[in-house]
């Protein structure tokens, strides 16, 4: 293992987030409010910190899907144990283990809270919150196209160029270029919703936060009634950006570069579309009834269900109270999730689309035995080891799952609570349903259930397996003979220096 | 497709139904029911069906996968069918669908009933019953037998000769003998559970019904408080033979043959008694405080593991009262389910050691990228085929399930009430949670639900496919086709002796 690079990205990630941590502080001062220099405090920890651990190059470049996974996912862990300071500075989180969570919430773009009352936090602390969100969002991006393509043929494949399945595809010939596309991309959609929301008369400082928190599909709002506070006009426009942000980006490039037919071509796409018309009429008219008018159902269904397949979180309604069918067919859409190749959680889209190919292909094989047909996506044959490695993910996905609702029981709440708090978090959508629904919180919990919490929300926004490499015991080996080398090495100087010493 | 051989079988089957039914005919004189008439009335009613279907002897004898499946599920739901009249003619259940949906719970040896007050049924009903159950588990044995193997490595594997992986093995060089042995084990063991009930001092009559229930892992008691009502030697009694009847027959026919090595030396049954010692163990602990003691504990945990990793789904307890960790623990073991092989429903206990081994195997190639290590099973090892069809089962599992859930969800009952609805009848269990509980019954769902939950556990029971091939469209057209050209075939003969006439 190359531990030198490692340690250089880690370090350079702590310092870019010293640069980050200034927003809230800026915001601070313009409010004139001193929760502000907690953050600052925190800004140059990490100055300090990240600059210590850059001082030295790593003189090995070697850079393998071990070293990527390792350091992404060490990279998520330590952006939140930084960040989550500020909040116990500022007396807001007290508890450390709660703010951890609230802070690997946001940057998982979850938006799952332990708070109370949101509405009680200072305002620097609030654009922190969302900002983290953004930040996460831009973060999946990197990964995607920086780690996922290292594992090849043998892992998660969302974003193999130039192979077919799940995959945000070969956008330029070079990576940088490609981030670039990306970057221009999610910044250019964000500021397009933050001026259109702020044109709908939204106040400045809450259409930033929205924008944030819809563009990384994270959902922490700023009110206590989340978007619901707001005009229809804003929950629309914040419907059809939730919706968009949960597209693959590819699709967006492909109208940038003209090719409008190829975007609408997409199966995932138009699959995703497909998905959200039929889940919000379907709940429109199971909602009916509880609602003033069938512009009231839409508008609160189409939001909702943009919400959650999209795995933003933001509500408009206590959707908790609405009839079974409308919740199962939400906890549906959470376990689906986005399109792959979107700042989106949950298994994809685009994975479905294998399983049911792979599905109707057996079906067929029971009729004509014979047949030899190949599953196409997007007209492409489907490789082999992309199949392999979707059910490979779905394996894992539900032995995680399993698991981590075992262990949140112990806290004995009701079972529908444990169930959809750990398909919130782990499908980094934010509110379950029951005691975890829209308009509760997750403070209940005991501090070991959110431990695992913050587990399945980093181990689901980073495709499952770097989270699962840190606990692989070859790693944590190697860890260990690496610190009993280096104390025997020590040992070995120290006894040199006192023979000096003694000669 | 061979229609010829379709429509014998299931008249060969229909025939053999008509035997059956002198069961509970004979039942009835012994306790001078009048309810046993309408028992002889189907006999033989069955009796003229099957004749008119198997007069005319099948001129091809082909009978591929397709037949396979198309008449295994037919027969099911022909035995269902008929075999749920009586209830209906007797009074006992007015209601048909309700009928049928105790039937095809009882042939699929699921033991989800409808009824409100299992106590106030007349004793040939109550035989019936547990008969179907009975009746069911043999069908299994014939079907894994049969249909399994001819699906190759194309399909379930569930008992593939020479195959590692999930399988019953090829017990001896013809099919034949093997269903004798298959037949003796299960005769044989049905009679050593009868003899020592009835030597624990249960009465006759209860201990032949209990036999049936725990030999066929599906669960119908004969008192509304199932097994509870007994001593607790008989309910140790009935924990220990329902655990034996979850095992993989492979095993007893090794230690009939005296390889008891080899028996012992099996991956499934080992992690299937694992799985039993570590769950009853965290169960009795977690519910010591509700208790009088830790045997009293012990007693009830073993038997609720026994009963439902099995999926038989008797209980000697209202485990809907437990705390919410001992619930969910008794929810992943209905998933996980008992041994391939044997009598009990679920995923099955082998497809899950395959899907661990593939996750384990995955995360080391993110070690040693380089790294070509086969998935073994008892040393041998895993053929590709099965790898991918036990990915496919998981699938279509989840897809059906999903869907259930959903369709049942309409019902607006409380979602854990829908989700261990579909759970404990999709995989053969019986009772659920909540509203489905213990001490609850399956009354309450419209008839839309029960049919769906109907379909559900002929899909559980029969391995997903053959159901699913019924709705194939493939199927239905060719089913069509050929009525229109009888039809044609009718009316041109028809217009031919009209010009005959004419002439």
């Amino acid at each position: 293992m190359n531990r030198g690079i490692i340690r250089y990205v880690i370090g350079s990630v702590i310092k870019i987030e010293a640069l980050l941590l200034m927003a809230p502080f800026l915001t601070s001062l313009f409010y004139h409010e001193k929760e502000g220099f907690s953050y600052l405090i925190v800004a140059l920890a990490c100055l300090v910190t990240g600059s210590l651990l850059t001082i030295v190059k790593p003189q090995d470049h070697v850079f393998y899907l071990k070293e990527g996974c390792i350091s992404t996912a060490t990279s998520w862990i330590v952006l939140s144990l930084f960040g989550a300071i500020p909040f116990v500075l500022t007396g807001e989180i007290p508890n450390y283990i709660n703010a951890l969570f609230e802070t690997i919430s946001g940057f998982t773009t979850t938006g799952a809270s332990i708070l109370h009352d949101v509405e009680a936090l200072s305002h620097c602390s609030l654009l922190w919150r969302s900002f983290t969100h953004w930040i996460g969002g831009m973060g999946v991006l990197v990964f995607l196209l920086a780690i996922i393509p290292m594992s090849g043929g043998g892992s998660i494949n969302l974003m193999r160029a130039e192979s077919p399945g799940p995959s945000v595809g070969k956008l330029a010939p070079k990576m940088k270029t490609t981030a670039g596309i990306l970057y221009t991309i999610y910044i250019s959609m964000t500021l397009l919703e933050f001026a259109i929301l702020a044109f709908a008369r939204m106040p400045i400082f809450d259409a930033v936060c929205t924008a944030f928190g819809t563009a990384g599909t994270g959902g922490y709002g700023i009110k206590n009634a989340s978007i619901g506070c707001y005009s229809v006009l804003i929950q629309w426009i914040v419907t059809i950006f939730m919706i968009l942000f949960g597209v693959n980006f590819n699709a967006f490039y492909y109208i940038l570069m003209k090719e409008i037919k190829k975007a609408f071509a997409m199966e995932e796409v138009r699959t995703y579309f497909a998905v959200i018309l039929v889940a919000t009429g379907a709940i429109t008219l199971n909602i009916l009834k509880q609602c003033s008018g069938f512009f009231d159902a839409l508008t609160k269904s189409a939001f909702q269900v943009g919400s959650i397949i999209t795995t933003t979180g933001f509500s408009t309604d206590n959707f908790d109270q609405w009839p079974s069918f409308s919740k199962t067919i939400l906890v549906i859409l959470m376990f689906l999730g986005a399109c792959a190749g979107s700042t989106g959680g949950g298994i994809k889209v685009s994975r479905f689309i294998i399983f049911f190919k792979a599905f109707f292909k057996e079906a067929n094989s029971y009729i004509h035995p014979k047949s030899v047909k190949q599953i196409t996506i997007d007209k492409k044959a489907l490789e082999h080891d992309v199949l392999r490695s979707t059910n490979v993910f779905l394996n894992v996905y539900i032995l995680i799952f399993v698991c981590s609702v075992l262990l949140v029981s112990v806290d004995n709440l009701d079972m529908q609570t444990n169930f959809t708090a750990v398909v919130a978090t782990f499908n980094n959508i934010g509110p379950g349903l029951a005691e975890v629904g829209p308009t509760e919180n997750f403070d209940k919990f005991s501090s070991l259930s959110k431990i695992v919490l913050m587990i399945d929300m980093l181990a689901g926004r980073l495709e499952l397996f770097p989270i699962i490499i840190l606990f692989h015991p070859e790693i944590w080996k190697e860890f260990l003979d690496h610190r009993e080398a280096r104390r025997k090495k020590l040992r070995k100087k120290l006894e040199e220096a006192k023979e000096k010493d003694m000669l």
